[in-house]
């Protein structure tokens, strides 16, 4: 691989830039079509019951009121699950969370529509409700569904018996984290129309619109080819626009459907809050063996999931945390079960990170535990046991290249001066250090591989000007500039020749979720996919114009040259004579994940193929008297194999380490009988630039052979350490183990006054 | 080739029936879009002219005003010339018609925008104009562009001299054709807005989307990436919607970049008829030598062409005349001249036929002449004389298949009952029949080979339905249909699984124009190519599941059969299969005509890569005392090569043919000093159902062999034979040679009065 390119690895200001700074993008809420109706959801304020009818009487008495539609009046089927089946589009017999939809307001105005919603009066007789891991494992009758337990995952790999046996300490401990709210700044919204071809076309606030189609097909009864599913800019979505747009959009598209008009939907905040998904709280228990040197021998690991009334995303949710569940150290003798419970709360699903930064603050904290009872310096201990090439995961997957997991830890304890840290002499302020390291499998893994091809449409337009589309989105991360950096650097041409297109259903073949860090790896191996194949097109015409050889052609920063005799064409000049040679000039290229070798019943094998890993060492300041934790710095250094754009990797960065901020100390996420208290910004607290403090980004680039230009996925890792690194350093500061966040002032004083 | 297809060759329902029966397919008008302004063109009132200023102090004060532009706030080249660049997007210095825009005034409304056109002052030094062809030729000084002469075209072939001196007669006529108006239902429209992107959307009334691209691009300096352009559902175009479309997207991009809000613009239907392209005058003067048994030994032929004030593609229509310009005749001496000159008439262009119609008169009427003189019957002539396999075009190409030009005339002979004709016996009405033979060369021919690529994408989606997006347009001419059972017969599917995507220039390749009869061949081929792509996918795939070897895999009716044990599959099944096991699902198809070996100087060689021909004959009553000539019938009898869709073809034909009794009979294009008179319904009389009489399609199927399922074109071919056959039949009837159309009552008073 080359060591120098013109695009990879430059800093690049992002190409939507400048539309979302000045207000010329248009999201949802500014978007506007003829004729247009608008709706709101109708939902149960119950949280667990039976649906004995449904009163529109006084709503429809108003002149705004447009129609309402309900289970039904679905044509399909009544089913909107993405995985498991086991969630309606519109309940009709069972409700299951405060915010179950059981039907769709239609209304002129989009204030109609919400104060009509409301003045539907839904019946339900009530059921006693279960709101927590224990109460939902444990119960023995009413289940929320044929069964409690959602679904499961394992890994059972060596003996542990036997390890533990041998082991000089065995060590246990158990760690809870809470919901979180993804808090996208544009909260979900789309509109839905029908097509002059008995379609529907939808363009919505969303992360995944293959999805979206699909669930439209379903529920209306539309086959695929009459769906178009377009993504408008998007405010943010976190995993939080990964499935719930299917719910909202496929509401208004029936509502569309049987009304023949443009439909809005677009959320309030406090509807949003009350009916999306969240990030599953998880109850860990871990009980780890190790000999006096430091070297994990053996774990055993619990993991619960509180997955709310549906399903949703849990199964791979529930999936990812179990193959991480014990971080990217060697150990192997290793039981770790995962189990998501239904609960009457507000379904959790998808959310950055997807079940690693709760299982990770489970290894993490609990290597502190096991560091202090072996009286190690945790970085030591993290050394001692950290993969290399040549070792094993936990789920002894063979590493063989691109483990950057050691040299992140390197880089991050020397960058924080880990060797020297300087206890606060302020009486009134503690000082605490804290690490954390992580991996994190790229893509869906082996659970999800056979949906794990992506792909682009590449079109060169005679003026040497170039449109990319792409299946994935974007949606906040940079996709957009990253995706033209590497079109650029795959056609040896000029970044500023080219234009990202808005995704679109019907533009590139189903590309699978925008998740799990795809975007870079997928979408740039399509990209050189389609860029080979583009080339050869290329390179045939420039060596009929330059009458040379074909391998005498090069091609880069936009000028063709015949290298035998340095003569010179523009790219311009060479699309021009495409043209003009009635040559094709638009390409598709596919790119799927490399097959895993895996044995789900153990959960044994290659889980995903490849990982990123980071540490994040966090130093902190804690105030004795008001319990206020201050983060001072974080130093977060990322193994990404390569950086395709720098300034978008270290936003990256910045972004997840302050949602990590949140999710450890600020965002308390509160609920009362199943109904969201903290549903606004005055109750549930987003950390401001006041309390991120520092955040100093790390790149270590250790190549993925099988990344495009040696690259790997950052969205998801970026957020993973940080609540460990945090609580680790809290730990540290007030010499008490936290077992739980986030950590309020209140709870820190409580540890101080202990 | 097998000689039975499951779908080609059936009758088949428009898919495009129901939306446009029923009122549910919105056309441009019934588009509104969020936030849009309205806008009206303002152009000269005089034919010729100096402009010396644009006075807007009275539109201005209108509180619906918004904006007014002209040249000077073009920010690229003010230049919109579809071949020569001889016409500005708006006059800035000499305006050359009536109806050449200077400027775009835009408003709150549509009303407003039109009346506040009509309130600029438009300073203009009138010049002497010049209206007809003679003129224009004779002019010694004041040429309306360098020279009056706008392009000519010629075929120079054996030698006449030699040739004439041994014909036993020499034969000279003159014939003149007029302008024709299109009159598509729907006048030129569209709606431009700009995107998050920097660029610009439109949507419109278009037949090249293309096209419009380039203008956009070139005017407004944007590159084509930035430029996205849709056509909407059009309500006829007939060459009329080739390249005005460029001028009004263009214009209307003008505003919306600069006002960055969406303008729409619909001209009115006077605009329309002021501002837009017309069918070509053109005078034409045949010297014909034969022999007394009626071979044709050498023609001289001059045409003269009336091009309006811009040359559009006077060229194109100049070449297509002069190549066919003698008919499907053998002729082995032939020298023919084609000129077009510009005149301060409304430009003249693209219309169905494209000069053939105009050619077709002239060779048409010519033979009949020579028949008279000979006095031999008029089909024994063109029996005599007609190409065959292993003959050659008048051009010198050499036919070596799919030549059906005497099976058409022996055809039509037969069914009109040609040798049994029986004189009326009514005194006052006259009988005469009327024969006409054409040929008409597919796609853009040599001078447009560079262009003559097109391209399509299919999609298959994993419940087995399909997307088709194509390059060329539906227009009215039922596209989409055929696209489908293509697509179908290729894949081998059931034609209800495929939606055919509105057309757009980002889902597939340039694709060139929607013109020249090109569908069928052009995208019939691009959809075979993808198919063969995509079947090697499907089949290695069933192959996979069904676990047997490739080729015994046969894909029939949307059933996927194992032909060793007849095991089953849907294709439902097929594709979703695929989709999980993670095959991309899109592909592209691409095809371009073969290369032609073509002499451009003297005219010959391979004009078109393949013909279709057609003989019309018609049956004609003309009353004694009105004048007035009633239509009969019309057996029309067409080569297509294949039939995709017998019931389109028939409604082509029957349109067609309808088109060419109203150029023949009813449409009298009247202007005086420029200005069109026949503005509008009442003046300008298309031909109504009691007008047309009865057709009788008769389909002759000589397979193409590069044509898929060996069909040709049939949108043009159509019209081009209907009023030579009405104009002999009158000839016939009044015993008097018509040497012009229309043949209003009056004339025929005149020519029996004689």
């Amino acid at each position: 691989m080359s060591s120098s390119f013109s695009n990879i690895g430059t800093s690049t200001k992002r190409v939507d830039a400048r539309g979302k700074t000045t207000g010329e993008t248009r999201f949802l809420t500014d978007l506007q079509v003829d004729n247009m109706l608008h709706a709101a959801p109708v939902y149960s304020k119950v949280p667990y019951g039976h649906l004995l009818g449904i009163d529109i009487s006084k709503a429809e008495k108003d002149p705004q009121f447009v129609g309402f539609f309900s289970a039904v009046d679905i044509p399909g089927e009544n089913q909107v699950g993405v995985i498991l089946e086991d969630q309606p589009l519109l309940a009709n017999d069972i409700v299951r969370f405060v915010g179950d939809s059981v039907g769709i307001m239609v209304a002129q105005s989009d204030e109609a529509a919400q104060r009509l919603a409301e003045l539907v009066e839904v019946n339900i007789e009530p059921f006693k409700p279960v709101f927590t891991i224990d109460a939902s494992r444990d119960a023995t009758e009413n289940f929320i569904h044929d069964s409690n337990l959602a679904c499961k995952h394992q890994v059972n790999r060596g003996d542990i018996e036997t390890a533990f046996l041998s082991a000089d300490h065995i060590i246990e401990a158990r760690f809870e984290t809470p919901f979180q709210e993804h808090y996208y700044l544009e909260p979900q919204g789309c509109i839905a129309r029908t097509t002059s071809e008995g379609g529907i076309y939808v363009i919505g606030s969303i992360q995944c619109p293959f999805y979206v189609q699909k669930a439209i097909s379903k529920a209306l009864d539309i086959p695929f080819s009459k769906i178009k599913v377009e993504q408008a800019p998007t405010g943010g979505a976190f995993g939080g626009k990964e499935d719930i747009p299917s719910e909202v959009c496929t509401r208004a598209a029936l509502a569309t459907l049987l009304l023949k008009q443009p439909v809005k939907m677009v959320y309030n905040r406090m509807v949003d809050v009350q009916l999306t998904s969240k990030r599953h709280p998880f109850q860990m228990h871990y009980k780890v063996g190790v000999s006096k040197a430091g070297k994990l021998l053996a774990a055993e690991v619990q993991l619960e999931e509180n997955a709310g009334a549906y399903a949703t995303l849990s199964s791979v949710v529930s999936y990812r945390s179990a193959m991480q569940a014990m971080g990217p150290y060697v150990i192997d003798n290793i039981a770790v079960e995962s189990h998501s419970y239904y609960t009457n709360s507000p379904p959790t699903g998808a959310f950055r990170g997807f079940g690693s930064p709760q299982a990770a603050f489970g290894h993490e904290r609990m290597m502190d535990v096991i560091a202090a009872e072996l009286k190690m310096n945790p970085v030591e201990l993290r050394f001692k046991n950290v993969v290399k090439v040549d070792t094993k995961t936990l789920t002894g997957h063979h590493l063989t290249s691109s483990v950057g997991a050691e040299e992140t830890l390197r880089t991050a304890a020397e960058a924080s001066g880990w060797q020297n840290q300087t206890p606060s002499n302020d009486p009134r302020w503690k000082t605490g250090y804290g690490v954390s390291l992580i991996h994190y499998g790229n893509c869906l893994g082996a659970a999800g591989w056979f949906m794990d091809g992506s792909g682009v449409k590449i079109k060169l337009h005679r003026d040497g000007s170039i449109s990319v589309a792409f299946g994935l989105v974007e949606m906040g991360q940079g996709a957009l500039t990253v995706v033209a950096q590497m079109t650029a650097e795959a056609l040896g041409v000029e970044p500023s020749r080219i234009t990202v297109l808005p995704t679109d259903t019907e533009q590139v073949p189903d590309s699978g979720p925008a998740v799990a860090s795809r975007n870079v790896v997928m979408t740039g191996n399509a990209i050189r996919d389609a860029a080979n194949k583009m080339l050869r097109i290329l390179k045939e015409a420039a060596a009929e114009l330059m009458q040379c050889d074909l391998n005498e052609i090069k091609l880069e920063n936009g000028t063709v040259t015949n290298i035998r005799n340095s003569e010179t064409l523009t790219f311009s000049d060479l699309t021009n004579y495409l043209y003009l040679s009635n040559r094709p000039m638009d390409v598709l290229g596919w790119w799927h994940v490399p097959e895993l070798e895996y044995d789900a019943e153990n959960g044994v094998g290659e889980a995903y193929f490849t990982y990123s890993y980071a540490t994040h060492v966090a130093k902190v300041s804690i105030d004795n008297l008001t319990g206020q934790v201050k983060v001072d710095k974080i130093w977060a250094s990322h193994d990404i194999g390569k950086a395709i754009n720098p300034a978008g990797l270290e936003a990256q960065i910045e972004g997840g380490t302050a949602q990590g901020i949140g999710w450890a100390l600020t965002e308390n996420f509160k609920m009362n009988a199943g109904m969201v208290l903290s549903d606004n910004l005055t109750t549930y607290l987003l950390p401001t630039a006041m309390d991120v403090g520092e955040i100093e980004s790390i790149l270590v680039e250790d190549p993925e052979p099988e990344g495009p230009w040696g690259a790997k996925g950052i969205g998801e890792p970026a957020i993973i350490p940080t609540a460990a690194a945090i609580a680790n350093a809290i730990s540290h500061a007030v010499g008490k183990s936290v077992d739980h966040i986030p950590v309020t002032p209140e709870e820190v004083l409580e540890l101080l006054d202990e």
